[in-house]
């Protein structure tokens, strides 16, 4: 795996779902997993509307997907586009036409529903200064996890943006992923960050590279003119001996 | 449009379709161009098989692009891993196979193909020290763009490759653009490379960007931590004052 994981534009860097699938690997080490990108940066709710682009394309992405794994769930981020213009008022019935919808077309009445909240510095600075309501859509999604079956509402506390003051930044998204990965794993809200956050994003962090990867790693250095085709030879045979 | 174009992997970097598209933006000024990236590095001809999953999900990618566009021609490049082991003798049936159906899935009998050729480095070093084949892969390429309508050669001459001796490099992919575009917009083969290949590729290279570009340049740097918001509206002010 590498990031950006969703490839929606050029700078769309870390998302949460990398130190989800990080967490997932940990706790399913038998198993692997695959991800699905398919977010759409800015994206309103109607965006998501059921005859629309995104929702049909990412319906189909997972079915693509479906034809080799079993679709486990669906990490879901929305709600900085709705933040405004009385959005969150009609935000929970929307929402739920379309996660009905989205069920339904992938055939999986029970499919779990990992819902994040927005995060406390939105309305105030940047590209985020417009996002006046985003408390009130915070609070839709919150009620909507407690009251639908199998979604599961994973806070945003404490996380920080980058300098555009919309975007959560690259350390802020790798917390909020392991939440998420509670949520998904224990089928419960997470209210409150995890205590460990720390602790286990450093864990994975100073693990040592597996063989596969280390080799991929020396494979990119290639291709970036980092190494000669020589050198990457050379690393090819070390790496092998061990 | 920023790169990599078809990012299936991190370090796709650039290849043909940038050069193609500015070529195609500076012979069509009054429309605007899609790409619908598809290409799978590495593939073979079988792995493109009319029931795979390549196949399907470009046939689907089309299609939602159709659903708002015009779709105008396939950029094919493709035989590398098929350059060993006999794989040119079956060749030409299994790509006409596959043509026939994606025009026939596509609802577009006539839609042009341009077929470019397998590079001279391949056979030689590295990753593409294998496709020792690659010149009798060429030649069914061209057979194959001679004898079917509405297909067009571009030929591969005097490209240079990776220091991995399989990939074209990055200069030489946009002078493949460049011979892809001419057998596009010309609908006839390109057996040798255009005479002013460097010129065009120099004037495209040189000219000023647009407005709406310099606001894009200026969006990344701030996503990439180079500008502060205050920086980066102090440089939107000053570029929308021209």
């Amino acid at each position: 795996m590498t990031e950006p994981i969703n490839y929606d534009r050029p700078v769309s860097g870390i998302s949460l779902a990398g130190s989800f699938a990080d967490a997932w690997c940990h706790g399913y080490e038998k198993d692997s997993i695959g991800l699905i990108p398919c977010a759409e940066g800015g994206s309103s709710l109607d965006e998501w509307a059921i005859d629309g682009l995104l929702f049909r394309h990412a319906v189909e992405e997972a079915r693509f997907a479906m034809e080799t794994s079993e679709l486990t769930g669906i990490l879901w981020h929305q709600g900085e586009s709705d933040s405004y213009h009385g959005g969150y008022k009609v935000y929970y019935n929307k929402l739920l036409l379309i996660f009905e919808a989205l069920r339904k077309e992938l055939g999986i009445p029970e499919l779990p529903i990992i819902i994040g909240g927005l995060g406390d510095f939105l309305g105030k600075a940047g590209f985020g200064e417009n996002c006046t309501e985003y408390k009130l859509i915070n609070e839709e999604l919150q009620r909507f996890a407690l009251e639908q079956n199998n979604c599961y509402f994973v806070t945003a506390a404490g996380l920080a943006s980058n300098p555009d003051g919309i975007h959560i930044n690259a350390a802020s998204q790798r917390k909020f992923g392991l939440r998420y990965f509670e949520a998904f794993s224990r089928r419960q809200h997470i209210f409150e960050p995890l205590e460990d956050e720390n602790e286990i994003l450093n864990s994975y962090n100073t693990r040592e590279y597996t063989k596969s990867e280390k080799l991929y790693i020396k494979s990119m250095e290639l291709a970036l003119g980092k190494l000669s085709y020589e050198e990457f030879e050379y690393h090819l045979a070390e790496i092998s001996k061990i």
